[in-house]
C-alpha cells in the first residue's frame, strides 16, 4: 500500500529533488534519483536496490505492470499528485514515475580485471550528455567496463543516467582518483593502454591489433588528455582524419576507437 | 571604418537576434547569424559572403587579426557595446564577434554527384546538436556531401553551426523535399543506398564492400527511418550490437556507418 503525499513541501519530495540536483548530497546519502518508467524499470531489472518509489494516479493507468513490479521491490512507495510530479520532474513532460536508488558499490579490484578486457577510460569529461552517450555506446558495442577519472562529472547525474539509457546500471564503472597510476598498473598487467590524441604522429587505430586486452583513454571535450595521462599510456592512438575539421568531438572519437577495439 | 551602435533597440541588433532565433526569418532574408571568432573566421575562409560584422572593443584586443580579416570582406561593420554583445550572444560568454552571412546556394544537380561518392543522408533529425555533430563527423572522416530531409532541423540553426564546427560551411548539404525519390534516383545511378535500421535481420555493415559510391541514411532520434525511406533504399544495414542497449543513438550509429564506408 502506497502512502499518499499531498504537499510539495513534504521532506520526501525535497529529498528527491536534492538527489536530482546535488552530486554532493548523492554522495552523502549513497543514493541517486531517477525519473521515467523505462529508466526505473531498467534499474530494477539491473538489480539496483530501489529505496523509494513515487507515482501519480495517471501513471498507474499507463504503466501499471511496471509500477507493480517496482512496488514489490521498493522499500517504500508513495502516491503523489500531479503538482508534486511536476516539481520532481527533471524533464519537460514527466511520466509520473520516480525512484530513489542505492548507489551500487562496484569495488572490483584491478587484479580481477581480465587481461583480455576491452575498457573505456574517460578523463575529465564534463558534459553529462557526452558521458552518458559514451557509456551507452560502450555497452552497445560490447565494452566490458568503464573508468572515470575523478574530474569526470558524476555518473549519477540525471542527464548521464538518461543519456546512458541505463548503461550506468549494467556496465561496471570505476571512479579513479589517480588515473595515470591506474593506467600504469593496467599496462603492467599486459593490457594495451591507448591515449587518444588528435595528432598525426600517433599510431592510426586501424594499424593496431587487439589480440590482448585494451583500454581507450578519452580526454576532456575542449582540452584533450592531460600530459600525465598520455605519458602513462603505452601508445598514443589517433583516428586518421580526412576533412578539415580539426578533430572529432570526444564522444565520436570514443565511438570509433571502441568500435575498432571490438570490430 | 566601423559605425558605432549604442542602443540595444537598434534595428541592426534586432535583425541579428531574429536571424539567430527564427528559421523562417533566415529563409525570408537568405541570411544567417553566427557568433564567435573561430566560427566567423571559418565562414570567411570557406568563402561564405559576410554581410555584416559586429564586434566589441574588448574583442579587437583579443582577436585583432581575425577582425581585420573579417572587416576587409564584410559589407558593413559595426562596433558595439558589451551590453549589445550580451543581447546578441547566444552563448553564456560571448566573445564579442558576430557576423550575418549569406546562405550559400548549393544547387548541385543530382547527376553531378560522382557515382563513387560517399554520402550521409539524414531523415527528420530534430536535435540541432545531433545534426551538427553528424556533419562535423562526416567532414572529419571524409564524407563528400550530406543530404537532409525537409523534416530535419535547419542547418543554419545556431546550435547546428556551433556543433558542426564550421562543417556546414564546407560540406555540400542538399535539402530534399522528397527523400525517398532522391534515394531511388541515387540507386539508379549505381550508388549503394543503405537504410540504417536497428534490426538483426538487416545486413551487418561489416559484411558490405564499398567499392562503389554509397549513402548511409540515418533516421529520427526516437522513431528511426520512415517506411517509405527504408523501401526506397537498396539494402537495410545494421551495426552488430553486443550489449543490452537496444540501439546506438542516431549520431553514434551515423558515426560508425560513415567510418565503415570510408575505412
Amino acid at each position: 500500500m502506497a502512502f499518499q503525499l499531498d504537499s510539495r513541501e513534504n521532506p520526501k519530495v525535497k529529498h528527491f529533488v536534492k538527489l536530482l540536483s546535488s552530486g554532493k548530497y548523492r554522495q552523502e546519502q549513497g543514493l541517486f534519483a531517477i525519473e521515467g518508467a523505462r529508466l526505473c524499470m531498467d534499474a530494477l531489472q539491473s538489480g539496483i536496490p530501489i529505496a523509494e518509489l513515487f507515482y501519480t494516479q495517471e501513471a498507474v493507468k499507463k504503466y501499471s505492470a511496471i509500477i507493480t513490479a517496482l512496488e514489490q521491490k521498493a522499500s517504500k512507495s508513495y502516491q503523489i499528485s500531479d503538482g508534486i510530479a511536476k516539481k520532481m520532474g527533471d524533464t519537460a513532460h514527466p511520466q509520473g514515475v520516480f525512484c530513489t536508488c542505492k548507489m551500487l558499490d562496484k569495488p572490483d579490484d584491478l587484479v580481477t580485471i581480465g587481461t583480455d578486457s576491452r575498457i573505456l577510460a574517460m578523463e575529465n569529461i564534463q558534459d553529462p550528455a557526452n558521458l552518458g552517450a559514451m557509456l551507452r555506446t560502450a555497452e552497445a558495442v560490447g565494452i566490458g567496463r568503464a573508468i572515470c577519472s575523478a574530474g569526470c562529472c558524476d555518473i549519477y547525474h540525471p542527464k548521464v543516467l538518461r543519456a546512458s539509457m541505463g548503461a550506468v546500471f549494467r556496465l561496471p564503472v570505476r571512479r579513479e582518483e589517480n588515473l595515470p597510476e591506474t593506467l600504469e598498473k593496467l599496462t603492467q598487467m599486459g593490457i594495451l593502454t591507448m591515449a587518444a590524441v588528435p595528432d598525426a604522429s600517433a599510431k592510426p587505430v586501424t594499424s593496431l591489433h587487439f589480440d590482448t586486452g585494451a583500454v581507450a583513454v578519452i580526454g576532456n571535450e575542449g582540452n584533450g588528455l592531460t600530459k600525465e595521462t598520455i605519458e602513462a599510456c603505452k601508445v598514443q592512438v589517433t583516428i586518421p582524419m580526412k576533412g578539415r575539421a580539426e578533430s572529432l568531438n570526444a564522444s565520436m572519437a570514443a565511438c570509433i576507437l571502441m568500435w575498432e577495439m571490438l570490430r
